[in-house]
């Protein structure tokens, strides 16, 4: 047995000497994540979901003529001539009115607010400031009108069956009013990707339950279980099944095997290293396809990734920093993917000049966290290796040094990355 | 009555001439917005929360000082002249060993995995690529280790009562894992603001129920229910009561009133304008503050906000996009400042020249919707006046022109609000 480990150890070691490039990770990603089905969710409720197909408006907005300010709607013809010197008598009739419709010549105007129905007959609004109001019912117009004057032309803002939003949208809060007033109350969306975690190694260690206790100071406490429901909420995944089991090979199986028929995403946390006790590779490859293991790539390196039928399977580092990045750069983006958003990296992304040297290792991807200092230049700060997580909360961003890079020169213009918490509080413009 | 409307009317038109500017109207927010008290969530449920107070570390990080890498804890002394042509062969301890702690001179080592506690008396970890198991229990050490090779000393990455996030901080994924792994169930954050939504003169409009019935084409379908509703999800605020109330003044009042003592921001919709049924400044000033009524914003001039005890009341315009405008200048400004958020618009700010003039009235602040051309260039699209809220639709952003202005020359370098949902499928880099 002893033997047969060692001989495993030696072949993943020699394995992880030929790491894949981020980019042919990145190309593996893309070509297996398409964006999922569609299922049809309350307008309401839509907030940031994706559009599956394309919206056309049913009806017109506006359904019909109608004023767009305060004021009197009247026949323009009517008032010709109107001027300060010149005002126009007009007799006020009420919208409510059974006066019938408005008709040249009868010298009738009707009050009306923005957004009312045009009365009939009518094709012009008067707006309050070029009528006067003097009692007994009459109104004088102080300024000729001409037709279709403030009035708003049903369709004017859309007409029934125009496009309004194309399939692949990710939909605001002005498309939901936009969509409500054309009495949409449903939208077809990509569904959310359905997402397993399989947690290796944690099955002796209790979750932190909130229920109060003071944390103990003795023992290592679970960062990737927090971490990773929030980066699977933050990209719009459900958490369908999160499981802890041991570090055994055949537990990896099982746990894998019996979420691979509901998952469309299963993340194995922990267990990728090359140690004798990592065997989540190994697991995957048992019953699946493992596709890569061993990325150039720094934090996040012995991440791999594969398939069990449909479901993508990712296999992430169960160092806190590396897991973070792995699923960062492989697993969040297939997620993205198939929710239909964008797959780029959800932070602000800004251009700064490097206030000291940035220095990364040739033959990896390297993530290196940065400072702000002022409003335009950034230095590098403690890294994740020296400080893990914690290097992203005294960071406020980070750079991406590409695999064939050595890093940037003091004074480059380098790409940063902005956690998004960061960009507030006037520290970014 | 007639008269009384009148001269209201006139008195109306006349506060109009004189609109506050957008300037005055941030500044009366900012003096009365801070951030509300604090309440304690689940660190689960933190993510988008602001803390209220500053976090510092309850416990070294990592607890021990342990491996950083797979391979053999040992004395490091003890490998002194190790080589790959001068093996130093080791007993291999297993952790679980009952050998009692490792001692220089014993000639033995302890594999371990990263992340494992140092074993008691190793000072170093040789890794697996300078490391040959033979078989029978020993290791081959051929390259020689320094006293805290590949060992993480504890604290290293944080040290107890050390300061982790500042108060302030919206909280990211990343923080959460960094606060997890210190033990930490439990955060201390702003509450969200409580708002209250009354709508003016929908009493008689049914709400979009999504049961599924056609949408009906010759009624006017409410956009600003889901419209704010969606817009006050985005900004982390709860909605306590939401109301549909007729356009008279007492029924206003009745509203405004009702919901004083509960929310801390009451948002009237409709009845804002100079019209004579338009009476919510009127109610409003009747039992509580109207500080600001017209302000020089288009879309969105016939805004105003108030006080009524400790609430804040934001009059919001019926006509969609000058809702909307409204809304994310004003009374969204007071929602994030309340939950302690950002207080600027929640877009995407870029820069970009303007590929036509954007034109703009002087003596206003205008929203101008824009659409990218290729990369560099915007060019202003359709208009909220002419297209309502479907000119957010048609635009990918718009342009803030300042009230001083009167638009933007061809060539000009434009500041332009993306729409967080046009900000993906690689329109922008």
């Amino acid at each position: 047995m002893a033997a047969a480990m060692t001989a495993e150890t030696a072949g993943r070691a020699r394995a992880f000497a030929e790491r894949s490039s981020v980019e042919s990770a990145t190309l593996w990603i893309d070509a297996r994540s398409a964006a999922l089905g569609s299922e049809d969710v309350l307008l309401e409720s839509a907030l940031g979901r994706v559009l599956a197909a394309e919206i056309v408006a049913s009806m017109d907005v506006p359904p019909c003529d109608r004023a767009s300010t305060d004021g009197y709607a009247l026949c323009a013809t009517e008032t010709v001539g109107a001027g300060a010197y010149n005002p126009l008598i007009f007799q006020i009739a009420e919208t409510s009115d059974a006066a019938g419709p408005i008709a040249a010549g009868a010298g009738r105007a009707v009050r009306v607010a923005a957004g009312d129905a045009m009365p009939e007959g009518a094709d012009a609004v008067v707006p309050m400031d070029a009528a006067q109001e003097t009692g007994g019912g009459v109104v004088a117009i102080i300024d000729a009108a001409t037709a279709a004057d403030h009035v708003e032309r049903h369709g004017a803002h859309v007409k029934r069956g125009a496009p309004i939003l194309a399939a692949g949208r990710q939909i605001g809060a002005a498309d939901i009013g936009a969509l409500a007033s054309t009495g949409l109350a449903r939208a077809c969306v990509v569904r959310r990707p359905r997402l397993c975690l399989v947690h290796v190694g944690l099955d002796g260690v209790t979750a932190t339950d909130g229920a109060g206790a003071a944390p103990s100071s003795d023992v290592v406490h679970d960062a990737n279980g927090p971490l990773l429901r929030a980066l699977v909420a933050r990209d719009g995944c459900t958490v369908a099944d999160d499981r802890r089991i041991d570090r055994r090979r055949t537990a990896i199986r099982e746990a894998i095997a019996a979420q691979a028929t509901d998952a469309d995403i299963i993340l194995v946390v922990g267990g990728t290293g090359f140690g004798s006790n990592d065997e989540a590779a190994a697991a995957l490859g048992d019953i699946g396809e493992l596709a890569l293991h061993g990325i150039a790539l720094r934090p996040g390196g012995s991440a791999g990734m594969g398939r069990l039928g449909a479901a993508l399977v990712f296999l992430l580092p169960g160092t806190p920093s590396s897991c973070l990045f792995a699923y960062e750069l492989f697993a969040g983006r297939a997620i993205r993917r198939l929710g239909g958003r964008d797959a780029r990296l959800p932070y602000k992304l800004r251009s700064f000049a490097a206030a000291r040297k940035i220095v990364s290792s040739i033959g990896f991807t390297q993530i290196c966290p940065v400072r702000l200092l002022g409003s335009d230049r950034v230095e590098p700060v403690t890294s994740f290796d020296e400080a893990g997580l914690f290097a992203a909360t005294k960071a406020d961003g980070f750079v991406i040094v590409p695999e064939g890079s050595e890093g940037f020169a003091q004074g480059a213009t380098v790409d940063v990355y902005f956690h998004e918490d960061q960009c507030q509080k006037s520290k970014l413009p």
